[in-house]
């Protein structure tokens, strides 16, 4: 069994999210990719990412991997990927992996985008990778927020996730917010997140910024561990995986 | 009568481009913003802009003006023009013009910006915004050449333009080539450009990059007054309108 790492760059906005839906495989960034490599192969191949991205997220870094039982070329992988793929995938390195190498149990951290353009009128090149809000934001009351958030905590009431057996404790590194040439971009950097979990928070940073809610509201929502307290899951495109570390 | 100048940021794709054809007025961006401008006003308008663009070109700032017999508040007209106007259209400013001014005649130059996505697999998130050309290109021949094309030329090799009574001659000031994310981004700098002058040159200065003609080639190009010595057309997509300074 050979092993391949992929790194990837998706515009998300016209699939169903990275996993497989067993009903429609090809509006899946996952499918697409395990169709065109399967063909290459001539076998039937599973790509695994870091984790799977939602409805019309986007990906600057996704990572993956995948098992083949013959051999190629990594280039040759790549010429062939780059004719057959649609051009909102885009592969920026395909590598020989040790057999070890797992793109979702060996994943340490990983780093999103949420990107809102402020501006009156929307950003027409931006349409489709930013969030409208034309409103002006309290950054340093969205700042203080965003320190609550750090460190490990149940986000219980971040997370639309029903599963009740798996764990919500998660571990934030940092929030940034950077200007953009339209607005802002919110970093978030951590071991992982639930489902949803960077649109609620951002969803609630935004009922901060736009004074509908104080900072320190977000003491309250964690301790209350219920997803009605939180503010509103902000839409899918707005929403990038910037970085997936290993 | 009233004079409003305003600005605007427009994603071309869609359009046939800024100046209304007779048969399909609201595939123009022109044709677009007198529609909605005349519900508003309740009388014909007709807007003037700094110079038309071709189908597929984009504008980061295009300048226009248009009178009306009756005066509406610019924050009322902006707010306006927000709820009616698609989404690839945007205006970045609106406001009360001396009766004189005059967004062609006034104009004193321009700058235009080409943009190369040089990646092996196309960014998918300037897909719609780049000319993709997975090669390495030579900066230095191309700024070599670029020198060529500065200062007071006659650009008929550079130009589709049939109307032979028209002045072909133009003065570039400047062509700059800088790193964007995935490739390069050549800037140009003139008093005005002739029909797909941009474009044109920008497929001379790709066929210099590429190793297939010669700096000195736009020495002879320009001499030679032919449109069949320049290099190709390239594609509109990759071309924005900068900015337009009076």
């Amino acid at each position: 069994m050979y092993n391949y790492k992929i790194s990837l760059a998706y515009d998300g906005s016209k699939y169903l999210g990275w996993q497989v839906q067993s009903n429609q495989p090809l509006k899946t960034i996952q499918g697409k990719l395990e169709n065109v490599l399967g063909k290459l192969f001539d076998e039937p191949i599973q790509v695994i990412a870091s984790g799977r991205t939602d409805a019309g997220v986007h990906a600057r870094m996704q990572v993956a991997n995948f098992h083949t039982t013959t051999y190629k070329n990594p280039e040759e992988i790549l010429h062939y990927l780059r004719q057959y793929l649609p051009q909102d995938i885009a592969i920026t390195s395909l590598k020989d992996a040790s057999e070890r190498f797992h793109a979702r149990y060996n994943c340490l951290t990983k780093r999103y985008g949420y990107y809102i353009d402020t501006n009156f009128f929307a950003d027409p090149f931006s349409v489709r990778f930013a969030y409208h809000v034309p409103e002006s934001l309290h950054l340093e009351k969205m700042e203080q927020a965003a320190s609550h958030l750090l460190g490990t905590h149940d986000f219980k009431s971040f997370t639309s996730m029903k599963n009740k057996k798996k764990s919500t404790i998660k571990h934030i590194h940092s929030i940034d917010i950077q200007p953009t040439s339209c607005g802002i971009v919110i970093y978030y950097h951590g071991n992982g997140f639930l489902q949803h979990q960077v649109r609620i928070m951002t969803g609630t940073l935004l009922e901060v910024g736009l004074g509908h809610m104080e900072p320190e509201a977000i003491l309250t929502i964690l301790e209350g561990k219920s997803r009605a307290l939180a503010g509103p899951t902000a839409p899918s495109h707005g929403l990038f995986l910037e970085e997936v570390l290993y």
